[in-house]
């Protein structure tokens, strides 16, 4: 080969190359002001709860796809207004935050009885799961399904929900089915996900979690509140359906199976922020942020 | 082999098997309970800070064989006086709480200057290890050592405290030489491993720091409060040495590298408690627990 050709060759190489090596990966809010309208998805009214509680509304989205059994019993119970007027009873620091009627004053209405315990589930060739690339210290595979870090065992064919910050789960006596959803808690501390596959987790916390985690922790064990300490009343518990349009939070999150998820997942792997001077290169499931904003309602104008 | 004889052995190894095989594993409250006064240790007064919040005190164990100079910062500070009065100022949900002087109203007193980063250290051979033995999402190793969670990279040969909830980190600018001791900030959240190696961690809170994760957030970018809402007062930072001996928590914290500490990952990986149907057969760095109690002052009488 001549040596000229030689070197046009190595030149063009070296230019091809550059604009990959040379850019800068985008950070995670220039992902999300490069999002488009098809990157995000609205919530279904049918499966959004609305938790008020005297400082403000906690909104959780439910999983019927991880949790069918479980989700129908929370929302007879809210229909109900069975969580009406019950109280926060239970704040463990760096544990969980949980609500209910341990001590049975409010009947369970009928049609609330003992399920499946739901705790992992098969998996369906059909349910889209974008794979982390950095393992995991619990579960064979990591990632996410409709909105939610989730775990699974292709060995097993079988997948379950992680518990991570601000996932909803369903608490139970030692009796696998003695979890109704009448008893729900919220993760308000490092990710226990030694609970894993040992209850049901029913969704995820999209906004005011923090009402929840800056509550006073109880001083018994466990962190229940003690006789003298004063829970903090549930005033209500709505599913979103039933709240009118202009009471509701308009809320949309981002598709964990689109391509701006994919870089937004990068962007927190190897952080271009001048701040970060050895980016970890790796990233734990539960430290992948799943970014909701408010929505415009269609038709709304412009402000 | 005589038949009998063969059987004989089999018996007796099925039989000295049992014990250890159908045994239960202990749970954490009876490896505790079973733990030896040698097991535990007590804290060095000369790098235990008390932080006295208008709610109660925080106490932290510093890491001077992790960042020395910005630990003989921290304590020049203390002892000048120059964390009195000031507030926390930032408390951004699932990650930090923060304390220090950003509008620098308290002049730093003589002798405190610009510090290495100490963001990592060499992997000294006399450092003990308590290995972990499930991996790690961000480090090629995890485990203990001086009773705090470690990283480290044999290939490298470097180690580095791990951001697990409850750590104590130094605040700093772009530039790494910018965090001199005077702002600090506390982990409230999923452990923020990504600042592994991006940050000087200077100790671990063995005390009290719920009174810093139950605050309320603020609502500025990054959790700082904004003007209208109102810092916690922090009405002093003190060394315990400094402290009468009458005012000192008396606490010790299990040694890390004692039998009882390794019996307790154990208990924690595959939990034997009757809730757990599913043990989980692994445990993440950060969700190890490192316990704390109350110590009796020697020659204290039992009441």
């Amino acid at each position: 080969m001549p040596r000229n050709f030689r070197f046009l060759i190595c030149c063009t190489l070296a230019f091809l190359s550059l604009p990959a090596s040379a850019a800068q990966p985008l950070s995670m809010p220039e992902v999300l002001a490069a999002s488009t309208p098809a990157d995000w998805r609205p919530l279904d009214p049918e499966n959004t709860l609305y938790v008020e509680l005297p400082r403000g509304r906690v909104v959780i989205e439910l999983a019927p796809g991880f949790a069918p059994l479980h989700v129908a019993n929370i929302k007879t119970l809210a229909r109900a207004r069975y969580f009406d007027a019950l109280g926060i009873i239970r704040v463990q620091d760096n544990y969980v935050a949980q609500w209910g009627d341990p001590d049975n004053r409010h009947p369970l209405p009928s049609g609330i009885g003992k399920v499946a315990p739901e705790f992992d589930s098969p998996m369906p060739a059909a349910m889209h799961f974008t794979r982390l690339p950095d393992g995991d210290v619990y579960a064979p595979e990591v990632g996410f399904s409709d909105g939610l870090p989730a775990a699974r065992s292709p060995s097993l064919h079988r997948t379950w929900l992680a518990h991570c910050y601000g996932m909803v789960g369903v608490g139970r006596d030692m009796d696998v089915q003695s979890g109704s959803g009448a008893e729900l808690y919220v993760v308000i501390g490092h990710a226990p996900r030694h609970l894993d596959r040992n209850v049901a987790l029913v969704g995820r916390v999209l906004q005011g979690v923090e009402l929840l985690s800056s509550l006073p922790r109880g001083s018994d064990a466990m962190g229940f509140y003690s006789k003298t300490e004063a829970p903090t009343l549930v005033k209500s518990i709505r599913i979103a359906a039933d709240v009118p349009e202009a009471q509701r939070s308009h809320l949309e999150v981002i598709r964990t199976d689109s391509a701006a998820f994919a870089a937004l997942i990068e962007s927190r792997r190897n952080r271009p922020e001048e701040f970060f001077k050895v980016p970890a290169g790796h990233i734990d499931l539960c430290n992948v942020p799943i970014p909701v904003r408010e929505r415009r309602p269609a038709g709304a104008r412009t402000p």
